[in-house]
């Protein structure tokens, strides 16, 4: 992060003037050929400048013309292991990276690969979502965007989540099991099944489908791009309703 | 947050030309009595003064002079229970702020209010303190102070939190119990003495000393004024440090 120094803009602002009412000096000099008008002018100039700069500055500060305000949005992925949470997530940061906007993306496995301890029982996971929601919506106070993509089966660690932060989009990916790209994935989803892993969401665990998300996209019937646009299209509405 | 549209941008500049070179346009004006001087200087100046503009802009940012890297800060308090923390770290959060540095302050029972399940055994804790190192390094990393503020009794939960910022302090404050000056604190500590409270760092649970402190900082030798004076200068060196 660079700041400019108030020393900075004063040597700015000076050379600036002098460079303008220099510009102004020569332009009156070469039409009139008079010396002494040239130098009234641009001695004139430099403070009538200055006043007329400062009124419309104040002119404009009471005007919202062209004014927009921008509310950080959290969008929280939930939905099944392989439903394509994740590479919608990573295009959802794109975008708003694109923008300019700050961008702040999280989710289980790299938060997981922080703290390789945490448990996947009922408990271990309410507790570790509520505590990304504390991570999440405090970014989102700062003005940080934030895209987390997390299994979270759990309706009442989402509810938390949402509780914490002030402008939240939950939005289901409804994919089914069989949809996953991935053959890594695949072969997880047959341990699964076949008892090797514990507390696996929709397979030996419940994953608690949202009752009222924002969004609810089903990757087998919608193509990413067709999907991606509505979430653009919700997060643009979300980031400028007051 | 609030941000200025390109369409209020060039509204903003068009206005100013046309004030800026009405003004001139009026000063050659009352100066020669010549209008047709007058509307060929301002004319002129409409396409001069842009240019010179532009020339002027792209001078400047070539140059270095006044502009100065900002890189935030993660100021993290440990110490015992009553020796002062969060009175410095609400201090060092107001002298950031007026700095108009975006700053967040965070400590144990403000974090502990949301998640009242949380234990004081030492595997909560440091799994407490390492998830609150993720919260602070995320912040820092999206260009947010930090004042952090947790009795944070163990070594390897504090260096942890460390490893994971990349401009972090470490103040030991250091004060003694017997140093306190709220009389619900006295209380807490006579009821640890009487076994009456466990987990209690520094009375029937270690508190494991900072070995390399940037700052050590002890309230029953030292004025807050003093103590902080110190605190603002090592942020300020660490915050311009390349």
């Amino acid at each position: 992060m660079f700041i400019e120094t108030a020393t900075r803009s004063v040597a700015k602002s000076l050379s600036w003037r002098v460079l303008a009412t220099l510009t102004t000096f020569s332009l009156v000099y070469i039409f009139t050929g008079q010396i002494e008008t040239a130098i009234t002018v641009g001695g004139l100039e430099v403070f009538v400048k200055m006043a007329v700069y400062y009124l419309h500055e104040r002119g404009w500060n009471k005007l919202n013309f062209g004014r927009k305000e921008i509310r950080p949005v959290v969008v929280w992925l939930t939905g099944l292991s392989g439903s394509g949470k994740g590479r919608l997530s990573e295009k959802i940061a794109e975008w708003l990276d694109s923008k300019a906007l700050k961008t702040e993306r999280i989710d289980g496995p790299s938060v997981r690969k922080l703290f390789p301890e945490l448990g996947f029982s009922r408990p271990e996971r309410i507790g570790h979502i509520k505590r990304v929601g504390l991570l999440v919506s405090t970014l989102e106070k700062n003005g940080i965007f934030v895209v987390a993509s997390f299994v979270s089966p759990d309706q009442d660690a989402r509810e938390f989540v949402r509780s914490l932060c002030k402008n939240h989009i939950e939005i289901h990916i409804a994919s089914p099991f069989d949809y996953t790209r991935n053959e890594k994935h695949r072969m997880l989803v047959e341990r699964a099944k076949a008892g090797e892993i514990e507390n696996f969401a929709g397979i030996n665990e419940a994953y608690e489908e949202p009752q009222n998300p924002d969004l609810r996209i089903d990757l087998s019937n919608e193509e990413d791009e067709v999907a991606l646009q509505k979430i653009f299209q919700l997060i643009e509405q979300r980031m400028h309703a007051g």
